[in-house]
């Protein structure tokens, strides 16, 4: 099949093989795959993954043991857990140790015409949720861990650091549940097309100390220390970003000002998709492009550009 | 009066203006004052404060408007607030922006003669406290913040770094309220005592990950690093010490595995002294010299051995 793969470098590949069916798993006919920006980390190195990256789908199952999947429009839990252990049991099979992540961590990804994954993580998809808006689940659930995560109040004063892929998403997840967060970033034109959606926004230099609740989505390892400056003692920082690693950071005022930090990664599946069913959420005026796989290369570069939301491949 | 003073370096003075009576505020006669972590670190620059360092006290009121103060023997509570902010109003001046901060912050402290504080912030130790207990309120009203802070579960695994003082106290308040921590460190005499005062110990380095609650207590930047890698996905981290500044740090460990860190400082002395007059808590074991004032500077150097836990000074 053609698929993008990673080993040190991207390319594109018509000859990568078909996943192959095994027990308790289905094959995936891919209908389209966003670009975020763990897949772009991922082909600077992110993980040591090598492989076929992508994990925000859309698709249609081709192949399962469980035939009333056969045919659905599902989208697709990313984390293969061993259902065995106490996180599973727990319910957050998204910590199992034994896990595999798809197109992240031992498991191939979206960017292909195939995907394989365990029947338990394949979610049927109901019409109200159209492609262009289903492929944004995946960063939509992790968006939604917030409100799992954190005791956030109606009233809380809520920043968003980021104007990118995932504060937009954040941004509007708060948004559809009530919450009215502004939304601080670098990029005019993307911060004009956040207040088109309905979203307070600002420059996020000019945002000034006090919130309750700073939600870093920078990307960036100086996200961190801002949100730090920006957060109230005795406020929240949730960090929804992997890439803040290595720097030089001063943790006193965190013991100071008694703040909390919450890691942030993803969420689940269901809540979102009928979040979106409900249509309080629309994410997809944040599409900025659709390619073919064969033009993966280019959807990878144009991913890549700041001024740009999401970039979305249809094999 | 007799005062150790900080202007840059530690002196004696026996020449140090007495505090003068102000509206609101009592005189107190200083009948003992630990030295912590945070007074070391005042000595080497921390907060920029210069005048009379020393928060932790027991003494007598002598003088004061509030005649049903004069001949208290108290404890204080060290951060004088407004009163009038939203942070005085929601009862956690500790966060006044206005605040002074006994022997920290723009306020003469505890080690001398007298000192002056608000009368809202003294109250009378009931007679079950002997001073040499009363003189840990602070420490472990600090370490009882803890439970306000982070919901703990009885059947959580908890870890202890650092088996300095405030460790030993965090170890005792846990232990104290029926939790069962295990204390982490690196000086096997301070452990053997921690151990016959009834606490699990280990050697830090000997510690395996999974822990569900890792608080950090070792006054070293490192110590956060191998909190984050000694807790559990879905964890916590509670820091309580404030000098891991400026060291290079990973924080996607922290967004991967979905980490809560919450940073801890002071608490509320009233529940402090309960739990020391309840005699669930006993802290004077921990006691290791107590010195006069004429002998502070020695004091200092004693506290500044590691070996030791805590040095008492009596004017």
């Amino acid at each position: 099949m053609r698929a993008l793969v990673f080993d040190g470098k991207l390319h594109l590949r018509t000859d990568y093989p078909d996943p192959v069916p095994v027990a308790g798993e289905s094959i995936v006919k891919v209908s389209a795959a966003g670009i975020c920006g763990t897949d772009l980390e991922i082909t600077r190195g992110y993980m040591k993954y090598r492989g076929v990256p992508g994990h925000e789908f859309v698709g249609c199952v081709v192949q399962s043991e469980n035939r009333a999947l056969v045919g659905q429009r599902v989208a697709g839990e990313i984390n293969a857990s061993c259902g065995t252990c106490n996180w599973c049991i727990d319910g957050i099979g998204r910590h199992c140790p034994a896990r595999t992540v798809l197109g992240i961590l031992g498991r191939d990804g979206a960017f292909a015409e195939y995907l394989r994954l365990p029947n338990a993580n394949l979610i049927a998809l109901p019409d109200a949720v159209a492609d262009e808006a289903a492929v944004f689940t995946e960063p939509f659930a992790a968006a939604c861990e917030i409100f799992a995560q954190a005791r956030l109040k109606r009233t809380d004063r809520i920043a968003i650091l980021g104007d990118g892929r995932l504060g937009a998403m954040v941004a509007l997840a708060l948004r559809g549940e009530d919450f009215a967060p502004v939304a601080g970033g670098h990029h005019p034109e993307k911060l004009r097309r956040l207040a088109a959606l309905g979203l307070a926004t600002q420059n996020a230099d000019e945002l000034t100390p006090g919130y309750d609740v700073v939600i870093d989505c920078t990307g960036d390892s100086a996200g961190f220390a801002k949100a730090i400056a920006l957060v109230r003692p005795r406020g929240t920082v949730v960090l929804k970003t992997t890439a803040a690693a290595g720097a030089a950071m001063n943790l006193a005022p965190v013991v100071i000002n008694e703040i909390t930090i919450i890691g942030s990664r993803c969420g689940r599946f269901a809540p979102a998709i009928a979040a979106l069913a409900s249509g309080r959420f629309d994410p997809r005026p944040l599409i900025d492009g659709t390619y073919s796989l064969d033009d993966g290369i280019a959807a990878f570069a144009a991913a890549a550009d700041k001024s740009k939301f999401k970039i979305v491949i249809r094999p």
